[in-house]
């Protein structure tokens, strides 16, 4: 991101300044606001120039890895004679943030609306608080060079980490019921955990990894468990984070090792196509919303209707940043797409007793279509 | 945890019922009191039951592996319909939640300081609410057998780690001011990379390791960049968390590759010394402060008496379970410890001078002392 945009930003919003606090492992709104990683709460304060406000034993990791402006510590406003003073860390810590405000001269101060509750009621009696629901949501959907970068790399390693999934299948061979690798079932923990063990060697983390085979397919969030079976579909969806740039990537294959029913190869030709409408679609100046209404048309051209517990039943996509799930959204209700946005594009069909298929893509929103972050084969059957 | 002592605990702060609203993979009150993982938000009602509100996609898997005795959804309480109509994802939300809690007969409504604003200002106007500082603070401290059982496990994973840290400074050889492996440096990278790949197979999460060698190693926290030295400490603290079961461990070692200085080889001696001091007196019914006192004058004994900038520079220990740094505190102003806590013990030395020694134990406190989880030598100069 652009510092000069997110002062921008906070500008619109129509406050003096925001205030985000929280940690930045878990929060994106402040990883992205200061570019400081850390597990340990800490205050951004964006008005005329970024402050932030650390312990003092982050201090000069804050100063050389930050892109605040200014840096200063807890230290600098007497925390700790202020929690004897004041009999506690929170009551300590909300005074604290409120000098750490002032100091800025500000009046209308804006707080995101998951502030916590303790610092927004002493906020609140001292500056002109507005609550703003998401108020970086926008700035954040449109991503800079250096975060395409970024989130093109993680989705080099998502290719990587799919490639050994594909590979375990291609090596395993159909025993009855289920698929066997040197002499043991391959189950979806198998995949799942080797598929994790080359995203941790490329320095990605994962909340989940979705491989998931057979009829529990047709559960477009089942993370899968057991042996995979042979002539069925297989949803692999993997969504890593770079732990050190801390983007996400995120794509899904399906595969078959055997002999898909016709079903399924319909089913797969279809949401391929469906894709392939989504992508033509997207641009600059297209809404969310038309690009799924493209995705539906298709569906329903080509005799898939259903859109309630089976058929297409969830969106087309998402946005993917330092969030998984971000905006904007291709959806019923999806906002209009801007250039360097970059989303998910990922159509699905599921049948509970036939199976699912789902493919997905992430792009980035180009002034006169988009630009494919994803290289990986679309085969359905892998031999 | 038992489902008993929760609703006990909750009971104890004069509440109807105590209200948790969060993720579980970053909100740990959550996570503890649901047993349910989830990275979206949901909430969870501790009152003559466990009550938890999920989206409705959730609802079967919430049933099948949460603790809670009732299951219920966002659709139960017309969310999408709310949407539309209160014009706005929160304000629905906050409807929903108000509908949630009243429908348990509750007036005095406990939630924790740092509930979200938006939920904290709406619910204020239906009940008589009560902000509560860490309300599970104290029952989350006192582990039942199945988690230390959990702890142990990721403690089992930290040693293995620990043990290839260990085993690749072991086989590189010195070469001027590096240590040489394979023909290449041996890096702080090169070393944490190997230890959160094996984290990885054992299916275990690392927010960071740190690797610090040389007189890096006189700052506690520096997570070590760039080539090992010879005949310098090499600090390696490790804290994974289980994928699944979601718990901590924690252990840090100290080594030189080489011949460390006379000063090193009395710093490992006397903080082994106090470490020993400390395990020596913790047991149910002593304050973690009488435990760090025990520490503090054993360095004075042994002639290190300073405690700020350089010396003993920190506390003895701290809680770890669902989060890595939780109550009990073995600290100056340590509260008591109870049967069933698990504490670190980690006394160091740094001079930025000389470097830095820090030697980490995990222990469950007991009636009449402490069990020690960690399993791996104490051994200043590997060869």
């Amino acid at each position: 991101m652009s510092r000069d945009s997110l002062i921008n930003a906070v500008r619109s919003l129509g406050v003096d300044g925001l205030l985000l606090v929280g940690d930045s492992i878990c929060d994106a709104d402040v990883c992205y606001a200061s570019g400081f990683l850390s597990s340990d709460r800490f205050a951004v304060l964006i008005s005329d120039r970024i402050y932030i406000l650390v312990s003092s034993m982050e201090r000069y990791r804050a100063l050389a890895e930050s892109r605040a402006d200014v840096v200063e510590t807890t230290s600098d406003y007497s925390m700790r004679s202020k929690i004897a003073e004041l009999g506690g860390l929170e009551m300590a810590y909300a005074n604290v943030i409120e000098e750490f405000v002032s100091a800025r001269g500000i009046a209308r101060l804006g707080l995101r609306t998951n502030t916590p509750a303790y610092l927004y009621r002493s906020l609140m009696e001292h500056f002109d608080v507005v609550l703003l629901e998401k108020p970086l949501e926008k700035v954040r959907a449109v991503k800079t060079p250096e975060e395409i970068a970024a989130i093109k790399d993680v989705q080099r390693s998502c290719e990587s980490a799919m490639a050994v999934a594909v590979q375990l299948i291609r090596k395993s061979r159909p025993s009855g019921e289920m698929l066997i690798l040197d002499g043991t079932p391959l189950t979806s923990e198998r995949v799942r955990r080797a598929v994790e063990l080359r995203l941790a060697g490329l320095g990605c983390e994962t909340l989940d990894t979705i491989v998931c085979g057979g009829l529990m397919s047709s559960s477009p969030h089942s993370r899968g468990s057991g042996p995979l079976p042979p002539d069925m579909p297989i949803v692999i969806d993997i969504f890593p984070r770079s732990k050190s740039s801390r983007y996400f990537a995120d794509m899904t294959r399906t595969v078959v090792r055997g002999e898909p029913s016709a079903e399924i190869m319909e089913m797969y030709s279809a949401v391929k196509t469906a894709q392939d409408a989504a992508m033509g679609c997207i641009k600059d100046g297209v809404s969310g919303a038309d690009v799924h209404e493209a995705v539906c048309r298709t569906f329903d051209d080509l005799g898939y209707t259903e859109r309630e517990e089976r058929g297409f039943i969830h969106s087309t996509g998402h946005g993917v940043g330092l969030s998984i799930h971000e905006s904007p959204s291709l959806s019923e209700h999806g906002e209009m797409l801007r250039s360097c946005n970059v989303v998910t594009v990922e159509p699905g069909l599921y049948y509970p007793d036939v199976g699912g298929v789902r493919l997905e893509d992430l792009v980035v929103v180009r002034e006169n279509g988009c630009d494919n972050l994803t290289a990986f084969e679309r085969e359905l059957v892998i031999r």
